[in-house]
């Protein structure tokens, strides 16, 4: 049609839009597979979130799984997926990752060289431990070393990565298979019209690997409109639809894009996850509670599931106040410095100043603490129904911790339909001719709710799938 | 583009896709601003779902309130409906219903000659009693008699109403507005290749009145994969998706799709929404208990809203059992007989015999209705937090009365994209010149759940929206 342009500027058999973790499995594959392959990022730098996520991976019977003597299966963890997805899931989907799992875990070490943490963890919402944890210098963010590796391998292949690539046009022959794509070379993100304009042949197949959209505000709030520019993001800034957009446009159909996911645990007073969210994980939410400063009255089930938290901190319309004491603060005690130091938590001698810096009801705060010492003191929350776990203790030794807690939006479950091919499916239900998909761009495989440490290995099955297919 | 034919069969100012209570209120409205209109209907016969519908109507600040002296205010309207909807609602959309909800009412009597009970009811999840009963000739299903005035009206002002025409493309002019349909004429649903290819040109505006997707299983189960056929819909077969696809196709911006509503009080013993399903709404739910055949046991709080109930049910994986006794059987006992009759219902003389009948390990059912009955007569349920009425009773007294339940799809919360001008929203976020929509087909007016009696309503005031600005 009209859109193909006189002439192409380049051709590739395969060309991959995205540089994180599908994006670059995807590449490997059709590269391995015979391929001539190119990269685009639309940023100046790869790796989009992948560069700072948390690197953990869950996989249903790892070889570590083994040496710890850990019964799993893919149906258990597909079990536990589905529970988390509350049904949404597609079958065919969140079989294939979890069947796919361990030989997708195998190659990361095989093929790409990563190494784990000999330790296998039992994450929220997983019914046994199956998550591991790359091994980095820090325990941060060691997603990155999981990337480089993956880079270095896509180096080696002679794989061309080119950066300030951007999306422009999925483009479409008359039979309505994708024959290439418009690109605008130099883009300088978020100026759509920034760098020319170029056309990229494509002889075999385009993988979209773009990542979700939680940092696109106009978007996420059309899907959800409590997701304003005042709900911030743990994401980069480029998580943004524009590659989403472009592929509803040429007739992908789309799925579930209203489930967005947000963290409870994050503070307004960090940028992006941050360390005081870590520190809320370990230590305020299972040994604290969470009060609204306005009334000092607790809530919420400080250890419902993340989408119950969120939804309730933010219906309060202002930041929670989560409190906890020097004796809850143990688990989170290797973060304590850096999170008093970052401002992102707070230390109290006693209940009144808290009260005091907060502007909470001072006596109203005391009622609420002291009612929930005597739940815990009876193992019992009569109110709302929270875990007391066996070491619980009241809360009673100073120095008393705060944080501020607002959510802020952290996984976008929706995105295109695939199949188990990571062909992209069509609204007339038929897959579009050379175009796949994998990774967060993707819907259906979390459904309602993306279990912790399942979005790397959901980029690495689909990933290498989408780019084995493409190179056909 | 190359979609717009040679030449147009025949030409109309507006024309309107749907014959239901959106789609006449936007062709009444367009023809009182002067517009020669179309109707074009797919089936044999007009009205769609709004023919079985259950004609209730909620208003805020309604002249009935004022004489039943009941406080109201569209802010309260749009706070229930936001709640019920879990701060989904896009806020400008729901609004505009509530403030606007009173002057469609009045509208409905004044201009179309409805008639309604003299009787303001407060439905679960509103806060005051704010629903009017269209008046007919029988309890069930009055919504027909307000289609049919509203029809009586169509007639009168000589608005050609079609059947049998068949949306197959909005088509497109180079600048992206609508410029007329293509239909197929004489369709015969759901035979896509029925009938014969007509083009008729729009000069002001195209209203897409075609309704919700309940019935179409395919759309529906890729949006909520737990959909598949083994799930009954309450809706008429023709609530199938394709115009929403065709408005998808051409760019229309989609919103909440996988938020479906499903009724709980649904029984797989009798097609659509039925007169079990009222009966267990008034009876069953509130007195008695829901328990799963297998164990005999209770599974899900019974008064919960309407998700939670259906999500509970379909989760056992098979038909729950509903039931209530001689005193529980009161409120619904004017549908009785006729449950009996349809064997939707079944008596029993004792608890042996209902637990034979249905394959219930009777010890544990014996056991199950002892404890209910004690929280009952204690006026707390220690276990699921039921609300106990103040006028319940403990399950003793036979006729023990059952039912089977399992959930049916009722309604489908998303669609395309609308401003509050009832056009039609496009991927690039700007209106789709000359094309609007209104009523189920649309999203973002009811977010996560639509409350009660808030559907006819939704469809009479964007409906007319629709139609006064297609007239433009």
């Amino acid at each position: 049609m009209k859109e193909l342009p006189q002439e192409w500027d380049e051709e590739f058999d395969v060309v991959v839009i995205g540089s994180g973790f599908a994006g670059l499995a995807a590449a490997i594959e059709a590269r391995y597979a015979g391929a001539s392959v190119s990269i685009l990022e639309k940023m100046k730098y790869c790796g989009g979130n992948s560069l700072i996520s948390d690197g953990l991976v869950a996989a249903a019977c790892s070889v570590f799984q083994r040496k710890h003597k850990i019964q799993d299966s893919p149906e258990l963890m597909q079990d536990d997926m589905v529970k988390a997805g509350l049904g949404l899931n597609h079958p065919d989907l969140v079989r294939t990752l979890a069947e796919k799992s361990k030989e997708a875990l195998q190659w990361s070490m095989d093929c790409i060289g990563v190494e784990y943490l000999d330790r296998v963890d039992q994450l929220g919402g997983h019914s046994v431990p199956r998550t591991l944890t790359v091994k980095g210098h820090s325990s941060f963010h060691t997603g990155a070393f999981l990337f480089r590796k993956m880079m270095g391998v896509v180096k080696r292949l002679g794989i061309e990565v080119r950066t300030q690539m951007y999306l422009e046009k999925l483009l479409k022959d008359e039979n309505g298979g994708i024959r290439g794509v418009q690109i605008r070379q130099g883009y300088v993100f978020p100026e759509s019209e920034s760098g020319t304009v170029t056309f990229l042949q494509v002889k075999k197949g385009v993988v979209l690997a773009t990542g979700g959209f939680s940092s696109d505000v106009d978007f996420r709030s059309t899907q959800d409109p409590r997701l304003t520019a005042d709900v911030e993001s743990t994401n980069r800034k480029a998580a943004t639809a524009e590659a989403l957009i472009e592929a509803l446009r040429i007739g992908a159909t789309p799925l579930q894009l209203s489930w967005i996911q947000l963290g409870p645990w994050a503070s307004p007073d960090e940028k992006g996850s941050g360390v005081g969210s870590s520190f809320a994980s370990v230590s305020t939410f299972p040994y604290g509670i969470i009060i609204a400063p306005k009334t000092g009255r607790r809530f919420v089930k400080e250890s419902a599931d993340r989408k119950i938290r969120a939804d309730a901190i933010l219906k309060t319309g202002r930041p929670s106040i989560g409190i906890t004491d020097a004796r809850g603060a143990k688990p989170g005690k290797h973060m304590l410095d850096r999170c008093l130091k970052k401002k992102v938590l707070k230390a109290f001698h006693n209940l009144e100043d808290l009260s005091g810096f907060y502007k909470i009801p001072s006596e109203e705060l005391q009622n609420t603490i002291k009612k929930f010492n005597s739940y815990v003191k009876n193992k019992r929350d009569m109110e709302f129904g929270k875990t007391i776990l066996t070491d619980a203790q009241p809360l009673i030794h100073p120095p008393f911790y705060a944080i501020r807690l607002w959510p802020k939006v952290h996984h976008t479950m929706g995105g295109i339909q695939i199949n188990k091919n990571a062909q992209v499916i069509g609204l007339n239900k038929q897959p579009i001719k050379q175009l796949y998909a994998a990774g967060e761009v993707t819907g259906g495989i979390h459904g309602a709710c993306r279990l912790g440490s399942c979005a790397i290995i959901d980029c690495l099955v689909f990933g290498r799938i989408a780019g084995m297919n493409a190179a056909l």
